[in-house]
């Protein structure tokens, strides 16, 4: 964390000297200055909390779920998702009080809508620091997270599953304790941490494009469409909360019975959920977006929130489907492991390129949709061209996102399910209750990469946004209008190349310092082994601590080079081409090339995230397909070329696919907040 | 050749009915739509000749190299450069007579310059039918011979090296036979197809840009400018057949002597012909570009020359550093290798998508600094403003390619020697003979990543002149200026998101091909080693011919996905937006959407290429260098681990690696040809 604050000082610094002139009608030069960097620590600081609740929810709830576990299966599984709900809730309504304390603060401080004071519509801009210390925050988590938790993973199970031959979480294995801790750290910290930032940063966006489009068709009031997206995610803490409830304890459940079905349980809150989340968006825009000015507006937009809602569905579908050896993909995928090890591989990196395809559809058909919508919906501005289509959009992604807490809540149950198996194992519990712990694990498993892929799907909407909005920032800070981003201009093209880069760059750096530090995880417990040969027969203690602060350490160390990558290479880039545009008299030619590096950025991360977690879950579900006995079950030559394939989707799944969403929204606030540094 | 050829037919008669209408002054409809389909079917037919030659060439000199191993290192590899040279003479020549003949005949036969008669600087336009033939062919050879090569070459490995423990090329193996025509058809015949579509795909790229730029500037004698690239790939013969001469036969060269340096022998000849490049390079600017109006403008020309022959070499070194075992990255993953299969994939994974990083840097630099060099060149429009700019880069391409024909020598020596020494192994020759073609196989493996290298840098700079020639073109069909790409409307960045998809789902189609294939063969070996038990004491002769059927029927099967995904996608896709954009009111949507399609498809290619042709090249690197000794040599569990990212490599490197970069050039001319059905 000591890191993490040296660099947000440097940060604030960098910036601090820059800052805008535009706020000139209002508040001076140094003000706005200390409002980002005061919104970026509070950012910061939520982001963190939010995590850390998130461990601390989950690291109660273990050994409550492990324990009600000996009594039944349903009630397992309902404390581990109130338990899960508890943080989702928190996270999300974090995110939604912090804006609207920070939004309320300003109104009354700087006065605005009095006489001489500045406008509403400018108010969200001044947010952005905010969201650029969620994202901040959230990028570090993910990636330390990240590999803390796959080097431990890892690391563990090449000594002790495949050297040795003892079975996973066993406590005779001196990284156990470390990949325990990596499940709550990688799991509930990073992704509580990853969807504060989400939600914030979306909020953000879209109350700047309400803000930026009530102000161009001169609504008389334009609070409706710079609060709807706290509103919006207000309900949704409400219909999340009613979803979990309604997953409740029915007395007569015994083990078995209930066993069976945890995730149409799931499955059926879910729903709950979406039906209410359906009425309620369509309460909201009715209320919130009615203006005189286009009077169904507001179903253009309830509709634009609909295309959101199936846009998640389908997204959660598609994850499933490719992810889940009930289908195809994945059993082709553990066929292909009985030709070899390098079969395994090259099937499931075919899967995972080939599963970009129908999401990448599924978002062009329903940004265009959106944005027809929105176009459509009768608002005007005074030269009476249609101006809502990317309030459309940003409608959608607010559809998309409420119902949030609630998918949040299914992502939080898998690691306190996982962890809660942990416990059971390690304290040598009968087999009945390992078992129903390794039924919840399953579940958790796949509603792990439906998250993920809600996740992806929620930033590729909102980095939209965040697109749009830095185009309108620094349109309202040059005093030029800036709508267009030409890639036909060579070095437009250039920074484009470059943003793609980072992806791949980024993505290298995070795999490879997952690798490393197993490799230390694994000479650390080969040494234990040999020099404590009492650990086999239980006589001796193993050294947990010892794994448990090399991976701390490493995980720490290694975050820096990618974290470092993604923050300086888009300021160094902009900056670069800021002077090169000087001396060549191309005006905006900074903001331009970074505006290209954006786009490409957010189109190859959001094409390798899917990449990476759909082929890390594939080939994990694909060990697991063979585990239940197919294909020669456990031990056979199959099996162990599918944990080869398991062992490399770890990084794939747990570490880079999950940074580079958040890498993508981190990207588009960073050239937010530092848009000045690139006029 | 049949499914190609009714492929051909359809695409003709699809884009007959909607040819230009500009034409109109000079020709008319059915003219140009006769004269590109007739450039197509030629350039097609040359394609196919190139590939063809390029085989045939090679089977030839493979059974000459092989006896001449018997007698010296150095008469062995004298024959194999030679041997490569012939063909790769014959391509780069076939490209530029076939270009210089159909130039000359639409001149006289057009009645170019005359009164009434068309300009000499429309003329290029009428040759993109050509380019688009040639790198329709070069798609499916690449398609078909790396499926055909790989999925005989793994299925080979993985029975007979890690099941049987028979050595490579043993005359054992029913699979042999395929894996040798393989490395001719995939190898010889695809490379040739494809190198002879880079360099007739940049000639009229850079025609079309310099007759542009002639025009705008009121050039009085364009041809020079028109054609200059001609001049240029003339010279290439010409220096390149010296490089290659002055690899000669020292008479006193004893077997052991010789054998140590073949490497730096072929760098020696690189060398020769690279300043020879530079010196020939300066005359022709000086001769062909210059003009009274900007009598400094030919220097500036040649130094963007240098640019792309500087641009080459680094490429040349960078692809060497990442994929040559005597350097860091290699020995990493290799060491990898020593904690198991799983470590071995996640690093080779790391290394490759790190290894784009350097590459994108340098091609920025190049495209950047050949701008501003052609863009200061003191040539103006009549408006005043500097319009060089992109001849500059065009230029640049052409030094990157004026060493064309020895990079292909190198490239083709590759697989000859590769072969030579599976002659040698299945003629059970004395170890000391299969020890030379050893040497001059492991040179050839670097000289073939090295080339890839080349290949993939000179597509990158070509793809952005393609993209030119099509804005140009849209402008002149359309008869509206057609200068940019604006990615921040919402249509246009869905072009690019599906664009990026397109790459993604390619390489995905092409791996999974070699996956199945290799499977069907490795099927069909295991079943021929069961039914005839003599074959392995050498009793009973395998059925080769099954072997070789099977690979060919199925690679003309499986190439057919990802090849027509390649030409239907763009066209289908420009054509729905076309319509999108006429019934909303959006003029030339369809254009600008296929053209951000085409930038972020070449963007992605790029990286994705780079990536998996680095990864392959360097997991088999890694695998050889365990093999000389280290890490415990052959047989030890690190070796086998290293096979298994070899595996994985095989079609990275050799399937969708290769096919991508034909890929992003056949974009780049389907959308030339076909840029009449977006409008």
């Amino acid at each position: 964390m000591a890191i993490l604050l040296g660099l947000v000082i440097l940060c604030i610094y960098l910036f601090r000297s820059t800052t805008p002139q535009q706020e000139s009608s209002g508040l001076g030069r140094s003000t706005s200055a200390y409002i980002t960097v005061g919104a970026f620590l509070l950012g910061a600081l939520c982001s963190g909390i939010a995590g850390y609740v998130g461990m601390w929810v989950s690291v109660r709830a273990n050994v409550r779920v492990s324990s009600a576990a000996r009594r039944s299966a349903r009630e397992a599984l309902q404390i581990a998702v109130r338990a899960g709900g508890f943080s989702a809730l928190v996270v999300v309504g974090m995110a939604v009080i912090g804006i609207a304390i920070l939004y309320a603060t300003f109104y009354v401080w700087l006065g605005v809508d009095l006489p001489g004071g500045m406008k509403v519509t400018d108010l969200p801009l001044l947010l952005v620091g905010y969201g650029f210390g969620a994202s901040f925050v959230a990028l570090f988590a993910q990636l330390g997270g990240g590999i803390y938790t796959k080097a431990a993973d890892v690391g563990a199970d090449l000594v002790g599953k495949v050297e040795q031959g003892i079975p996973e979480d066993d406590p005779r294995n001196p990284a156990v304790i470390a990949d325990l801790v990596g499940d709550n750290v990688g799991d509930c910290a990073a992704r509580g941490a990853d969807l504060f930032e989400s939600i914030a940063a979306e909020i953000i966006s879209a109350m700047i494009l309400g803000g930026t489009m009530a102000k161009r068709c001169k609504i008389e009031d334009p609070s409706g469409f710079i609060l709807f997206p706290l509103v919006v995610h207000s309900f949704d803490l409400v219909i999340s909360s009613i979803g979990i409830f309604s997953i409740r304890n029915t007395r007569d459940s015994g083990i078995i019975g209930a066993v069976e079905d945890p995730m149409s349980i799931l499955q059926k809150g879910y729903s709950v959920t979406i039906i209410l989340a359906v009425l309620t968006f369509g309460l909201s825009t009715r209320l919130m977006l009615y203006t005189e000015q286009a009077p169904s507006a507001w179903l253009n937009f309830a509709l634009c929130g609909l295309v959101g809602i199936l846009t998640a569905y389908v997204f959660v579908w598609i994850t499933k489907y490719y992810t889940d050896y009930k289908h195809e993909p994945v059993r082709t995928l553990a066929f292909s492991s009985s030709t070899g090890h390098g079969t395994n591989i090259i099937a499931g990196v075919s899967l995972g390129l080939e599963s970009t395809a129908l999401p990448v559809l599924v978002i062009s058909i329903s940004i265009i949709s959106a944005f027809w919508l929105g176009h459509t919906s009768g608002l005007v501005d005074e030269s009476g061209s249609p101006t809502g289509g990317l309030f459309g959009t940003a409608v959608a992604t607010m559809g998309m996102l409420s119902t949030a807490a609630y998918v949040l809540t299914m992502d939080m149950f898998g690691p306190i399910a996982d962890n809660a198996g942990g416990i059971v194992e390690m304290s040598q519990q009968p087999e009945s209750v390992r078992d129903i712990t390794d039924v919840l694990d399953a579940v958790g498993n796949t509603t792990k990469a439906t998250t993920k892929g809600f996740a992806i799907g929620s930033a590729a909407l909102a980095s939209f946004l965040l697109f749009s909005a830095y185009m309108d920032e620094v349109a309202s800070f040059a005093h030029v209008p800036f709508n267009q981003v030409d890639i036909a201009i060579p070095e437009v093209f250039i920074g484009g190349l470059l943003g793609s880069m980072l992806i791949f760059l980024f993505s290298a750096w995070a795999c490879s310092a997952v690798g490393r530090t197993a490799q230390e995880v694994v000479n650390e417990v080969r040494r234990q082994f040999i020099e404590r040969p009492g650990i086999m027969d239980y006589k001796e203690k193993p050294d947990y601590s010892r794994c448990v602060s090399i991976v701390a350490s490493a995980s720490l160390r290694e975050m820096i080079k990618p974290g470092a990558l993604a923050i300086i290479s888009p300021i160094v880039v902009g900056f670069i081409f800021r002077v090169l545009g000087h001396y060549t008299g191309h005006p905006l030619l900074g903001a331009k090339v970074v505006a290209a590096l954006l786009m490409f950025a957010t189109v190859s991360g959001i094409l390798m995230a899917l990449f990476l977690n759909t082929a890390g879950g594939a080939w994990d579900n694909a060990k697991k397909y063979i585990e239940t006995g197919a294909l020669g079950g456990k031990g056979s030559d199959c099996h162990k070329a599918a944990v080869t394939g398991d062992t490399v989707g770890d990084p794939f799944k747990d570490t880079a696919g999950p940074s580079l969403h958040v890498l993508i929204k981190m990207l588009a606030t960073i050239t937010l907040v530092m848009a000045p540094v690139f006029l």
